[in-house]
């Protein structure tokens, strides 16, 4: 069992020196650390502040370095839209362009989802040279573009110069056989620029990372486990997918998600469970709400416990303090507890208690293996 | 701002069971260790004892396994010999050879300094097939001979063959390029022992370690900073300056390098301040001497932090404990205070204390990369 916190640590709030988990009053949380074994993870690297995608990907045991997923596949999984392999997808910016062509304002003004959603629906159902188009809304100026057809490669380069008072590029080919992958994307844009051209400020599109969906191997495959997702955000839906995990319907409450993990319980082997809101109250710099936030988790935890899970690690992709408005560097606080774990001293579970957990600090791309071991389902190395 | 106390970390004094920086009187240091957050280092690898090039090139992030330095630039850069990009360095020994040739005497009964520079004045000044020569003392039976002209590559073997009862070796060319090299070498060592046949016991020269100035990366490619040294002693400008930091006048005591951080202050985002004292009063095995050093540092301390610099990094190249009289393989305390740190327990920067500290045992390779993300410098990576 693998409850993930997002953003959960945090840095002390300066008059009273305590960290939002330091804060926070969770009577089930100290009891598993007392019960359990904790420490500091870096999900990266020291010093090196995570985005979401390789957080998680680290939490599940991919090297986050190694193991790269393209701005387009991202941007499509984060709004829940069903890749199927061979698809190619691009982020795209609704963008300004003055009467020479030249981009004035890369984001067009920040234009509303509405409007966002609005063009999009100008923009798609195309179909160009075979390949069906599919063009959807993110948010503000965002969206995506997903091609769809036979032999599209990804290796074509961008159409967004990531600068002002210069043209859109054009998009060419970086292998031989992504010629007519380039070739369709062009025109896609040139007919878009054209469905554009009233619609200032959204006078244009850029598009980016065009990528298609990696072939991780599962960790079904990787650790013979029968995995599931609890998450209410689609991001995390779409990572789980990716990683060969079964994502359940999650509801749209910590509640939800703790209840869909005891109706679920006896079906798997492996349960992720993702909670978004903490993070985006340390991105609001809002201390007060993440506090209460983690409280309300700590709440549901008795849910949890009372299934008794072999293992229960909880843990975070990356830190995120409210007085720092975004993700952090900071090492995250893990607790790991199992019938099999060698308890350390360390009574609550926060930032500072950790730093003299039993685990030390180390890789996130660990856990896993620590996780497996302490349900007893690694086999001895070597004679 | 990465204050260096060379050779810091140390060993308990039987009598009282602390170590140096124990006890030393530090109150500047313990206010930092209290507001900031401490660890231990290993600048190669635990259990590895570093000279100060490997150990230096840890603290400013380059792999000191990776990025070798050749003895003969090391030894070049030793005395402030200013190197060209193709300059070929060598160190030398003056060595003594029985009537045979075989030599009987490595280091030529360790001559004094005197005689070692007026025996290198005898041989410098030379101009072997354009090649010029330059032959300079280093200490004792030490020195170095550099070979200045167009295309001279290093790779050529040694002469000195490190036993005694042997012969000089020819030098070789290591690669069909370095023929001419190998040449020019063996006829300065021919015209060396001409010139030193009447002078028993430094009779002969053995060379070896023959290098060019490496070409790294600078910090200012790789951290995007203009960097600056403050280092009173030549090898450490010189090591300052191989990896592109600007070196400033630095005086001749703890406190005109002080002077000389607040008088730059404006001009640099990163400077590197090399404080060599302690490590010289370890090496002599004086435990007082050393802590007497630690406490004036920590006096000249209230000059830095007058300054308020956004990330103050305290720790060492490596630990020289006056009980070894020379450099060790124990980890080094470290302690970095900056107003984003996430602070940690301890309330005074010892090597005991600094065992309990939030930043763990790490690598020495990362903290920069921990002082740029305290800075607020580094990006988000993926997304």
């Amino acid at each position: 069992m693998l409850l993930v916190i997002d953003g959960l640590g945090g840095l002390p709030n300066p008059q009273t020196g305590k960290t939002e988990l330091e804060t926070a009053n969770t009577p089930n949380l100290d009891h598993l650390a007392a019960k359990g074994i904790c420490g500091l993870i870096d999900p990266v690297s020291p010093g090196i502040t995570p985005g979401s995608v390789p957080g998680h990907l680290a939490l599940f045991g991919y090297n986050p370095l190694s193991f790269n997923i393209g701005r387009g596949v991202v941007e499509a999984i984060g709004i829940d839209f069903d890749l199927e392999p061979g698809d190619v997808a691009a982020r795209g910016n609704f963008c300004t362009v003055d009467k020479a062509g030249l981009i004035t304002d890369r984001r067009a003004g920040r234009i509303s989802t509405e409007k966002c959603t609005a063009l999009c629906q100008l923009l798609g159902g195309l179909v160009i040279d075979k390949a069906k188009l599919f063009v959807r809304p993110v948010r503000e100026h965002r969206l995506i573009v997903v091609f769809r057809g036979e032999g599209l490669p990804a290796d074509i380069s961008d159409s967004d110069p990531q600068q002002i008072g210069v043209a859109p590029r054009a998009i060419t080919a970086l292998c031989p056989e992504a010629e007519r992958m380039a070739s369709i994307a062009n025109q896609f844009v040139a007919q878009a620029k054209t469905t554009l051209a009233e619609h200032y400020p959204a006078n244009m599109i850029l598009l980016r990372g065009f990528s298609q969906r990696p072939h991780f191997p599962t960790m079904g495959e990787v650790y013979k486990l029968k995995p599931a997702a609890i998450a209410s955000y689609p991001m995390y839906r779409g990572l789980a997918r990716l990683v060969g995990m079964e994502v359940l319907e999650a509801g749209n409450t910590i509640e939800d998600e703790f209840a869909a993990l005891k109706q679920n319980y006896t079906d798997y082997d492996f349960f992720f469970l993702h909670i978004k809101e903490a993070d985006s109250a340390g991105e609001d710099g809002d201390f007060d709400r993440k506090v209460r936030i983690i409280e309300q988790i700590d709440d549901a935890l008795s849910e949890l416990m009372s299934i008794e899970p072999d293992v229960i690690v909880v843990t975070s992709d990356h830190s995120t303090p409210a007085l720092l408005r975004g993700h952090s560097w900071h090492p995250v606080p893990i607790l790991l507890y199992s019938k099999w774990c060698r308890p350390d001293g360390v009574r609550e579970f926060s930032e500072s208690a950790c730093v003299l957990g039993g685990l030390g600090r180390f890789p996130a791309t660990q856990i896993m293996l620590l996780a497996m071991a302490n349900a007893l389902k690694l086999n001895k190395f070597g004679a």
